[in-house]
This record gives structure tokens, sequence and C-alpha cells, in this order.
């Protein structure tokens, strides 16, 4: 049977398309206020009998006939209106086509119509769930620079020990739960009882001197892993939110950070547990002792109180209760809630990072999670609009993530799994959030593009700007460890340029190894270069800059023209600008289909790529002008930009 | 490329299957209370690598490691348990499965596994979004009479007058919104401005007369559409929810009914409007003359009271505003609610069906929904733990039905619209709920299958044994003017034989037509057998008879053997039972492939069909042995009973 979808059917040449970018909608809506939205059918499909736009409305959908604006560059594009009745208006287009034309099947008697329903998961032959529909948002936009940004991670106690580290070593004796390590002697401990004890020492400071490392990267946007005091080294068991560590520097170092920071353009985010705090946390310390005092309210005690709930078991990191008032005010609305005074003078955190935004307000039969989501976006919106709000989410996000209020999403879903899968080299087991799939599990560029479509679709377009790309994290193997070799290089082309905001874990442009989230948080290699397994910093500076250079990149749509075995090929579009990649993990042949580009586009694909790791060749097909044949040898990726061209805005 | 979903792959064979019957699973679980959740994977695939069940956990998946259970008739049984942590539990399974094996693609090298996601939706070759996870409920079991119940729907206008109907004109004179209307000889307007006046004068007594007629089709549970008094002959309009229209025989004629319905074993359910009521409506009343009165806020008034909001705009239908708490007290938690007083003596409704729920207490920015279900559902449990609540949402209902609140879904986007599709004859465009799809629009069995997957993968089991399954409803046209000749027969097999409740609406068994909604409320031809199109009186009484004594029909899983073109093939299995389907639209034949049916459940195939409308041939394969061969000529529909087939279920 055919599959219950049809994104990207093989040898299907074109196909009706429409995503939420600029040629086809608006970024976003008011209630009440009528927006057009616009679906382009390949020319050769031939005439469409008939288009709607299918839309929901308090839960009922309706449907408005589209109007045909006319032919352009092998496109025929329609145009609907509707007015949002909802904060989310979920819509979709349906279609009928002669079943004599290029995309339809054959299945009745001549002229029969053949029905069509095309959704954020591509184009169906028949009707779908409304899982999948495109979304229409009335909220706030997130700031600019998040969604133009490309983010560096940093791990503090792993990133650099500053200059003055030693003198301050005295200061700031090493902690009772600490296990001193060396910075280039001491391995880390992947899986052991010094794990989340190793300490190496990395401080604020560390980070201040660096920001010429950072920012060479093309790195724009610094996020930190928690700087709180805690008793372990990631910190994600704050003992308290009031300062930063010491051994990190303390608040000065923060300050300093920030402002060093900003001086260049740069901005710093911050990582906050919503979910728990540190069982050495001020507020648990007294619920623990009292269980009268308002903080065991903060908790979820049992009725003896000899118990508590906590984060996956773990003793250490004791649940927050959010149907507390009194959390929501500690945590939140108090001038100096841990919400807040980051984000203000002195310190002028651009945002937070919500660690387990998942889990963070659900327990049991209790779900607070978009309320509690809500208060603290309220609030962090109110003390600076420009403020950034992400949230962890690391499995199936979309759900939890309308753009009311997180900006997007910390997932590994529907990029960094299924690049994983579809680079996968024979890493043999690899620990992923506990998943039990192994590193073996090699699938095929069809596979990538079936999963990064399902687990993207039900995010608005708007939220998919914003969800953070990684190729691992803190949390992760390292991509050097789990993909091919050269498939680091080429999942970050895929990182740069599909929707979201590029992410580098620190020690990514290293090339550094790591079997698990753990082993990942290796020192990085200052100064011993020989721990540098490959330098791929001019790969990410390249990459940034393309990325900063060209508006498709960060305002265009994104329309698959390939999906098969080892090749990934699809361009980002605006009016006036188009980026064509072409991935590769093994040396292949693509031929895109006929109709793929416009004649523009095609035009400007003669130049050599803007960025490319391997032989590449190029050629307009001989045999049809129409179609352009891509050769790559060896594990390669490639990025084209075909400047200047224009995507044609037919109008009405 | 590979579609996403991979539900009945052509040709694959018997496939890794798990739902939510007994065989699997429990029916509902505990919080905290660990459930054994089982999978059966085809021996013909080799022996799995490893099996996991996945569940989500406050928003977090967890892995369990299932434990294979033995060898059983063809299948490797695999186990694993879980404790649900939410009123709702998500999960999947996970195989690894080495690619040698014969359901794997051979991507890799030799000894590379081949990894698969198995959701509600099918089985998938590669991750998946959370959407379509079998879901584990919490929730109070709904009324075993529903489940294993069939419905019969009477539009009271339109179904019967009573023997005393003329002597009781006098007494009820036709009122002044009514156009009246002679039984057999006025046509029904299908759309036109008569169309809500026809009044042919149809009673509750006339219901209670035809009892027999209802019987004598085995349904069980009459569904009334509304009974109160309105200026419309649909009565969705209500002037009071507080006594039968009198035109109908008033509150007695409900009591006589219910009674005499009661005396025979069978049930009757009422219909009541939750979004809206009427503009004569008592409440609506005060509310338009006095701007300060408490009713003024059961409504959506605008500042200076000169507009409100309605259903659709239909100023006769003023929406409720469910903000009010006056509202919710006066329509639910009131002695003498509508909710509550009709499910009491002395009328005794065994349960309400409730109109538009998808819309109801969603108004823009504000969405009550689930808040009101909740409600609604509270009240009426309390009054009657048996009490049957369905509520209506046209199109994909799955997320605002968990089983929580409603019991089942009023709905038509999992059964009816995509069998209509693929049952479609020549009848033109034909309105189905305002969308634009033209009746020709025919599909194949592998389209039915598909759209009937996705839009049912979101709904528990629990859930989906009490959905309305119906051809057609007083809001469709009927399926004798949409379907092809002997398609509506087809279609009620599969009504009788998938999971949910089968709905006829009256008339169906003596195939009245209709091209719309309107025009398929024509009078039931009582007194002029010419009215009779197709007398499928027998029928109907062979499925309900066939459904009722067979106890997989009602308590089965459904796994599916066939889905191409003319003919669907699935196999309803409990331990004991099982019935298997073979529905096909056009002469063809189908090849089960080995393995697909148990020997036990081969060996009972010898003997003929329990009910077939056409020939039928069916031989065991000479062949292959594990093989069988179907044939049937002609428009055809048929059910096989294995009477006595042992479904193997292993002892750990």
């Amino acid at each position: 049977m055919d599959g219950p979808g049809m994104a990207l059917p093989a040898g299907a040449g074109p196909l009706p398309h429409h995503d939420g970018s600029g040629l086809h909608a608006p970024v976003r809506a008011e209630r009440g206020a009528e927006v057009r939205l616009r679906l382009r059918v390949p020319a050769v499909w031939g005439r469409a009998a008939r288009v709607w736009l299918r839309s929901l409305h308090d839960g009922e959908p309706r449907y408005d006939p589209a109007a045909s604006l006319g032919e352009a560059d092998g496109w025929v594009w329609w145009e609907a209106a509707t007015v949002p009745t909802n904060p989310v208006t979920r819509y979709r287009f349906l279609l009928e086509v002669p079943e004599e034309s290029a995309g339809a099947k054959n299945r009745g008697g001549a002229g029969r119509l053949q029905y069509w329903s095309l959704n954020a998961q591509g184009l169906f032959s028949r009707d779908v769930s409304d899982y999948a529909d495109f979304r229409l948002t009335t909220f706030r936009p997130a700031p600019e620079w998040l969604r133009r940004g490309t983010m560096y991670q940093v791990f503090p106690d792993r990133f650099a020990r500053s200059a003055a580290s030693d003198d301050l070593a005295s200061a700031r004796p090493t902690p009772d739960w600490a296990v001193p390590c060396s910075w280039d002697g001491t391995p880390v401990e992947g899986a052991g009882p010094h794990t989340p004890y190793q300490y190496y020492g990395g401080d604020l400071r560390g980070v201040t001197e660096r920001l010429d490392h950072i920012q060479q990267l093309g790195a724009d946007v610094i996020y930190l892993t928690p700087f709180f005091p805690a008793r372990s080294n990631h910190r994600y068991d704050a003992a308290t939110f009031r300062r930063v560590d010491l051994l990190l520097g303390g608040d000065e170092a923060l300050i300093e950070l920030v402002e060093a920071a900003h001086a260049r353009g740069l901005r710093v985010m911050g990582d906050l547990t919503a979910n728990h705090s540190g069982d050495a946390h001020e507020w648990f310390r007294r619920a623990l002792a009292d269980p009268a005092s308002e903080e065991a309210g903060y908790y979820y005690f049992n009725a003896d109180h000899t118990a508590y709930e906590s984060w996956y078991g773990v003793p250490s990191l004791p649940k927050l209760n959010w149907a507390s008032p009194g959390l929501r005010q500690k945590f939140v609305l108090d001038d100096d809630s841990p919400v807040a005074r980051w984000l203000r003078p002195p310190f002028n955190l651009d945002g937070w990072r919500i660690d387990v935004g998942n889990m963070t307000g659900r327990l049991g039969a209790t779900d607070l999670n978009q309320d509690v989501a809500r208060l603290i976006a309220d609030r962090v919106r109110a003390i600076n609009p420009d403020a950034a709000l992400l949230a962890e989410a690391t499995n199936d996000a979309a759900p939890d993530f309308t753009g009311e209020h997180w900006h997007g999403a910390m997932t590994y879903s529907n990029f960094t799994r299924p690049l994983w899968s579809w680079l996968a080299g024979d890493a043999g087991h690899v620990n992923f959030f506990g998943t039990p799939l192994p590193g073996s599990n090699r699938t095929a560029a069809e596979d990538f593009l079936a999963t990064h479509l399902d687990l993207s679709a039900a995010f608005s377009w708007d939220v998919r700007q914003q969800n953070m790309n990684a190729l691992n994290s803190h949390d992760t193997a390292r991509a050097a460890t789990v993909m091919i070799d050269g498939g680091q290089r080429l999942g970050a082309v895929l990182m740069f340029t599909l929707p979201g905001v590029p992410v580098m874990f620190a020690g990514d442009e290293f090339g550094l190894e790591g079997d698990n989230g753990e082993y990942s948080r290796t020192p990085m290699p200052w100064n011993d270069p020989g721990r540098i397994r490959t330098d791929l910093r001019a790969d990410y500076a390249a990459l940034t800059a393309l990325r900063r250079e060209q508006p498709a990149l960060t305002g265009g749509g994104v329309r698959w023209l390939h999906a098969r075995g080892d090749v990934l090929a699809f361009v980002r579009e605006t009016a006036h600008n188009a980026v064509l990649v072409v991935a590769a993990r093994a040396g292949a042949g693509v031929e895109l289909a006929p109709g793929s580009l416009s004649p523009a586009q095609l035009a400007a694909l003669a130049g050599p790529p803007a960025y490319a790791t391997a032989a590449v060749e190029v050629a307009l097909s001989p045999a049809d002008a129409a179609a352009v044949l891509i050769r790559t040898s060896g594990p390669a990726a490639a990025a084209w930009v075909l400047p200047g061209t224009r995507v044609p805005v037919p109008q009405p």
C-alpha cells in the first residue's frame, strides 16, 4: 500500500508547496484581521480544478475557496483569505487536480479529479488528521537576534580556566563534593561514581577571555549551562538561585562576561531549572527541616514528611510544586526572583533556557506545564521584551511549544536524532537520553526527511525558526563519535541551513569525541593541541558567515527537492534570495527533476558553490534545460548560494 | 521515497502487532499499578534482537525492555511492564530485528539490525512523533451496554406519526413557524426557505409504536435527536430545556417511550445542545430584554447589548458562555438542570449525545471545552454511573476525546468519510459538512485504511469502542445516494465489524436516499412501500446478530491483513474467537500471505461465511498451506466467523 504520507514521492518532480515563510504567509496574524495565504502548484501539474484553504475556528473547520493569481516561472499561485478566530489557527490546503496531470495517480476514468491534502508533513492523496496542519499564530514575535543568531554552548567547568584562576585557587578551595581533576591530564569519567564530581575548574572569566575564539566562529549567542552554586560539576542541582557560584568567579564574573559580550554584540543566555532545585537549596533545607514552613509547600512531600518527589527519583533533585502560590511568587514574581533578577542590571542576561521544560509542572494527575510556561514567559517579557526564552524538551516537543510562551525548544527529536541515524557510523551502542537505540542504526535520507517532517510539522513555522538545532550537546554523545567520517561537517551544513538556530557545543570546533553526555564534557584543548581531533573552526566560521549573509537561511521557506539513500537536497527561498543545499553522505549523484528550480535559480547555479567540503560537479543536464545534475564524490556537504535569485512573487 | 508510515506494506505478510484489546493490554489501568503490555512478532521475521516498551511519564519517555514469552502458532510474543504515572499513558513498541529477516529492508551490511517503531498508526522504520502512540487510560469504563450496543437514530418529526396523532391534531395546532407537510406526499426540501420549517408531525408515541421494527433490526439503543420545544423541525434551537415538545406528545410521551423501551431491554438516549440554545429560549429572551439579568451572562453579548455570538453566525442559535457560573449551575448542577433532570425518574433517559461538542466552550481566546466536558460528565456519572455520554465532533475528534469525559465521539472523519471515498459512486457533488469534496472522489482501499488509521490512532483503544460508526446521519447525505451499487451493504459490514458502535439512521434499512442532511430526513415509508428503495432489513438484522454473537466484534483486537484497491481484509480476535472480514467493492481476489492467520483460524475458514452478500469462494491455497485464497465476484461484502477458533495466548 501507499504510505500515509507522500512528502516527496520518488521521481515526482516539483510538488504543490506552502510553508509559513513570507512567500506564502504572514509570520503572524491577529485575531479578527484577515490573513492571505498562498499555495503554489507546479505548472506541469496542469490546472487545478479547485483549491481551498481549510482552517479551524473554535474547533470547527471552514473551507475558503482560493483564487488563482496566475502563473509565474513554472508555478501557478493560489491565494485564499481567512480571519483567525483563535490564538492558533490550524490550516491546510485542499486541491482537486485532473487525474491526467503530472502528480496524480491514475485510478478512475478520464475526467476524474484527484484530491490532495497539503499539510506541514507533505502531500496526501486523502484526508488527514489535524495534527500536522500548518499553524498560524498570534503571539508576540520572538527576538530577531534569536532567530538570526548562532549559539555557542558553554559548560562552565570544562570550557576554560581564567588566567587568574590559579591565583584565586586559594580563595576558593575545592569544595567538599568535588574530585579535583587536571585540565589536560585527567580523563573525563563518562559513567562512574565520580562522574558528577569531577572538577576541572573552568570559570566565567575563562569564558570572557575566550570571546575572541567564540566570535571568530561567528557565534553570537553564548548559552551557559547553570552557574549557580551546587554540589556537582553540572550545577543542575542549584543550592541557591541568588548568586553565581564563587567557583565560577561569583556575580562579578558574570557581570563582566555579559558586559564584555554585549560590547562585542554578543548575547548571553543562562540556564534555569524550573522542574527541581538541588537538595542543598536553601528552600529545600527549610522545607525538609520544617513541614510547617512555607517552603515545604514548594515541594512534594508525603503526608508524614519522610519522602518527596524528585526528578527521575534522584534524591538530590527534589521536584518543585508549581501549585504553590509561594513558589510562584518566589521563583517568578518577586523582584529578586531567579527568573527576574538575572535579566536585569547589573546582570543583564539576554534570556533563559529552561531545563527539563517537558516535565516542569507535571506530576501524576496534575499538569500545570503550560500554566507555568505562561507565568514565566509573562514575567520575562515584562522585564525585557527582547529577552529570549527557550525550554528543553528532548523528545517530541511540538505540543508544548505553541509559540505563546517558550520561543523555541531545545529538542533532539526532529533534527539531531534523525541526523544521527542518517549519518551513523559504527560506534556501536551510544546512549541517547536512555533510549536503547544502537548507533549502528543507519537509515536512508528518506527516513531522515520523514522523521524530520513528522516531528517538525506540529510546530508553527515561527517556533521552528527558534528551535535549537544541535549536532550534540552536554547531554549527548558527540557527533564526531557517532557519525561517519566527515559526518559532523555534513551535519553542520544541515544545522546551519535548515530552519532553526544552529548550536555549537564548545569543543565541536575541535572535533572532540564522547560516547555520552558526560564523556562529551571534555575540557577544551586550549593547551594541548594534540587533543584536537579535527579542526573545524574554518568550517563553522564559513557556515555562520553563510547564514548571516543569506537572508533565505534565516527567513526563507524550505522546499525539499530530493531525499533518497545517500542524498538530501532542498532549497531555502525568499523573494530575492535562494540557497540550494545538497548534502551527500557518500559519493552519489542526484538529478533534480525538471521544474524543481525556477529558471533564475537554475541560471544562478552555474557558479561555484558558496560552501563545499568535497569534489562537487554541477551541470545543467544537456537533455533537459530544466533539470540540474549534481554529482558529489566522497563524504561531502555542499550548499550553493544563488545570489540575486528572484523567486517570483505574482501580483494579484 | 517511502511514505512515513508502513501500516500494511504491500505483500509484506504478517506484521508485528499490538492493539489495546485483551490479548495485548488491559482495557484500562490505574495510576501507580503495574501494567503488562504484549507485542507479537511474526515468527517468520526471525528473532527480534531487542524489544522495548517506550512510555511517557510526566512528559518524559522511559524505555522498559520486553521479555520474550516464547512462540505460539506463528507468533513470538513479548511482554513489558510499566507503571502508569498519568491519567493517560502514551506508549509504543520499539523493535530491533536482523535485517535479513522477512520484514526488514536491506540497507546495511550483514548483521545489521533494522529498527522499527510500532504505534497505533502502524509500523515505521524510524522514530515517530508521540501523536499516534497507543494510549492506556485510567478513566472509569464506559457502560458495557454502550460498547456492545447497536444504535438506531430517530429524527422525531420524520420517523412516525402515532396512531393517535390525528386525534391529537386539534389539541396541538400547527405552530406559527411550521409549514405543514403530507407524510408521503410532500417532498423534503433539501435546501430552501422552508427546509427547517417543513413539519411532518412525527411524534414520540410514533416511536413507541414502532419498537418492534427497531428491535427486529437488532438495534438496542435508540438515539433521539432533540425533543425540546423549538422553532424548527430539527429542534436544535431549543426554546426551553424544561419539557418535551407538545408536538411530540409532551413529557408523558417520552416517559412512555423510555418505559416501553426499557421493558424490551432497549436504551434511549437524548440529544442536548451545550453550545447554544434557540433564540426563543426563556434564558435568551430574558438575556436579550435585560442586560442586567443573570441570563445575560449565559451568552456573549457585545458591550452595548446590540449583538451576540451565535453558532456559525446564525442568529437563532445564540452561543452559551460557559465562563458563567450561573449557566453552569442552571445547565448542569441544579437538580432540575437539563443535564440532570432527564436522566432521572420519571424520564430515565440512558444518556446524552451532546451536540456540537467540538465548539462547546470555545470562543476566540477562550477554550473551556474540556472543562465543560468534565463538568457535564461528573454530573451525569453522579446521577447514573451507567449512563452514556457521547458528543458530536464531526471532524478530527481524537484530541478532545481522551475517555475522561465523553465516552465516544459522533464523528465522521475516521470511518464515514474514508468509507464514502472508497465506495463513492458517481453522485457528483455531495455536501459533507460544508466540505467542498466531490462525491466522485473514489479512492483505493489503501487510502481508506491510511485515513482510518490516521484519524483513529489518537483515540485510546477504549474510546474507539464507543465512537459512533455511521454510514450517514441526519447531517449527511445518505449512503445509498453516495455509494456504488451494493455499497451501503458493504459499508454496513464494516460498520458492524470495525471497532465502534454501529449506528443506523432510520430509513437506512429501506435504502432511502438523500443528497444532503436535510434531504436525508425523509419521512419513513411505512405507508407507501413504493418509497422503499432497497429492503435491507434482513441484512441489518443479520449483522446485529453477528455482532451480538461474536465476542471478537465487541471485544476483540483488529489486525489488518490486506488493503489494496478494491479489497479490504482484517481479522477481529479474542483469545477464543475470531472473525475474518473481507470486503470487496468489485470482483477481485485476494491472497493473504502465509502466516496471516493461525493454523486454527485457517482450519476454521473451510466453513462458509457467516454473512455474505455475493458469491464468495474461499480455498486453502494448494501451493502453500499457510496461505488462504479468497475470491469474491461482484460488489460484495463478506464476514467469516471462525467459530471456536482459539487465538493462542502464551503462558509466561
